[in-house]
């Protein structure tokens, strides 16, 4: 799924992305850059951000041609593209977001006329269909569903009444200044949903910072779920109602997710993984592994301290 | 409310089922099918299946005339209807809700002239009402609410917002062979609301299998709740925000359900029932009794339990 | 913020209300009322309620010109306002939201004629806004959000689609008879949201009894949360996914909430407090806390917990 890393831009030479973000161009200059991407695994001819030393270890692998850093960070071994130094990453990587990014808003119409729709899609009333959307053969949307613009719907999918695919992700930087408000981070990344997807009234996906939100083919999502921006879901998993999944969580074919249970941002969750109801995961899961709890641990650990705090205190 | 458990279809000879669905007929064979049903109550002149083993004590009181089984399933004693057997069972019921269940999809227009509604009923704008629905007097329904079709709202009721009373329920078959992904349960049965019943924005209550779910006379339900195919909830019911109960389950009367509470499927909470917010609720819960927890316990229980946790370990 | 604790109402004599609820009046009878408001901090002119002897405390520094309190409360000392006795005061106050308050329906038109809306206001496909409503400049309503009559957003705020704003809060009183079913407390207040706010798909703000729901300055709620009404929330607070939050609860300034947090009624959350994911929070929390479980205890206290659960049991 690397090709969804990247987001396209007009192609800016290095130098000029510099200057406007006030930044220090370390190693090469004479650079183009063509997209906006992840850190992780990066893009050719893309420039990327390294907001938390924690991510470090990607940078040695990423094939970004440029990366945002603060003043002190060192070089890591490996990485040969050029380093935009800055006293701020996030707030830098915000504002080359907002400058070079593209964004469409809402028109007049309720189905966008650059819209490609599969002549067999299945429209009830009150579907709202951004620019540059595509859906495939055989998809149905069921009344009041949104579609953000520039977001991919596979074939044969079903949207519930009431979702919503490519919202802006839940993202800010601090304010540089105290007096002022949070800054939004531009989201200009989109959702491409799978073959086979259905997806549960009043759940929502949200677009991706750069690059896209994927859920993959025969997927399918219960109601009210919400699933953060950047976020990797594979093939045939199940997710039951109310089920929450923060941003950038990868997870693998196959997995079985209950009722209401969250999951942390940045983590990865192995192929086959089943997870109980409720549960709070917040640390990568094996494949094959079942969790519960929260915080979640081995079904096994689970049941054996509920059991023990069942036991009445030895006097 | 067992007059809910069954959906009607066009008259069907047992042995012509039985040959659509590759199924061995054993018993009675001249019998004639009129609807599709669940095994608890069953239903004169139904077909219904039977899944998992767990539930083969409800076949014994089953009044069903049919009921799908695998190759293996013992005859219960006191059951005198016929078995269709098969070597997966809940794949052929698939089969047979889509074979023999009609279906209606969204007509052009956003109330669907077929619908029934009493001429005080309050429409905002954005409500979209599918075919054959019915509503009672006085009924109000706020902007952007969705009905599907077929679904059955009572007098006096409130829907907020974002409703939507009528989708899909959540089941899938696995797949017979390990290349094809989830088989969608097609779900032929609907909602009925009684009267006085108020639910709150966004709020989801999704069709039954066969039969309906339905939410008794004067109960409440806060925004954002998820009410799961073929759940039956009692009179004067109050549920607060965020609540999910899955599919099957049954609420009695007078139930008060705290703030994003969890309750499983296919189980009973008593009349009278109080269960504390957040709390997980996995087994019948016996009427007037107080639970906590995740997994919930009795409160008594559940205080003690975190009063303990507090203690300083012996050292 | 105590402005927002009263709604106006077509000024009376507070004799006619006495004789209108069936209330003996106690304490100064030439008054007229304007209001009807909260207990606490009341305003000036106003009619409130007491419901549980646990709120009288607010009594002697209620504003309130009188106050329906049952048969037995004793008057506080330092309250100099009128008392009006009624066997069941929720009851009364249930009533007299009725009589007095006014109430805008649905008209016929998705933007109602009588809303004021600054020319730079965005507004996608299928939206919804009532009587009274007023948007400031710059803020953008995605498509599908709903706006109920009389709320109030703030400039530069982005509703993203399926957002709910003004819905009734959920509350009602016990019926008077055990035949009669649960009565709908009126909401006659409103929401009032601030400028630089940002709330996500499919979130609801309930509004106010009385008064105003309230969301300060630049603060973001990310997607499918429910604010209930009467809470008021500070400025550049961060609310993730999920989060629910009781009635009439208070939240300081720059206050971070993780996803599928829940938070009961009538309590206060001081500026700068920290709530860790799937935290349950119950009762006051002190500016600065970082708490995490359900139910919430500090950070520290949770960690040392979940150690201590962990280890195996001394045989």
């Amino acid at each position: 799924m690397d090709r969804l890393s990247a987001t396209p831009i007009a192609e800016q030479a290095l130098l000029d992305i510099a200057n406007a973000l006030g930044a220090t161009l370390e190693g090469p200059s004479d650079v183009r850059i063509s997209n906006l991407c992840t850190l992780e695994p990066g893009e050719e001819g893309g420039l990327s951000f390294l907001a938390q030393g924690a991510y470090a270890k990607h940078l040695c692998e990423c094939k970004a041609a440029a990366v945002i850093v603060n003043l002190k960070q060192e070089r890591p071994e490996g990485f040969e593209g050029s380093l935009l130094r800055v006293a701020n990453p996030y707030e830098a990587w915000s504002r080359a977001l907002d400058i070079y990014g593209t964004h469409t808003g809402w028109g007049s119409e309720a189905i966008d006329p650059s819209a490609d729709l599969h002549p067999s899609v299945q429209l009830a009333p009150g579907v709202t269909i951004g620019a540059g959307v595509k859906i495939g053969a055989g998809t149905v949307l069921h009344p009041g569903v949104t579609i953000y613009p520039h977001s991919t719907i596979g074939a044969h999918c079903i949207l519930h009444a009431g979702v919503v695919i490519g919202a802006d992700g839940f993202g800010f930087a601090p304010p540089s200044k105290a007096q002022d408000g949070l800054q939004k981070i531009k989201h200009i990344g989109h959702v491409v949903l799978g073959d086979h997807v259905e997806i549960g009234a009043n759940s929502c996906v949200d677009r991706a910072v750069v690059g896209a939100t994927a859920i993959g083919h025969g997927t399918k999502l219960d109601n009210l779920c919400q699933i953060g921006h950047n976020v990797q879901i594979g093939m045939h998993c199940v997710l039951a109602g109310q089920v929450g999944i923060a941003g950038s969580t990868t997870i693998g074919h196959g997995v079985q997710i209950g009722g209401q249970v969250g999951i942390a941002g940045h983590i990865h969750i192995g192929d086959g993984v089943r997870i109980g109801a409720q549960s709070g995961v917040h640390k990568n899961i094996e494949a094959g592994k079942t969790v519960m709890g929260s915080p979640a641990v081995e079904a096994s650990v689970f049941r054996r301290k509920f059991a023990a705090s069942n036991m009445k205190p030895r006097s």
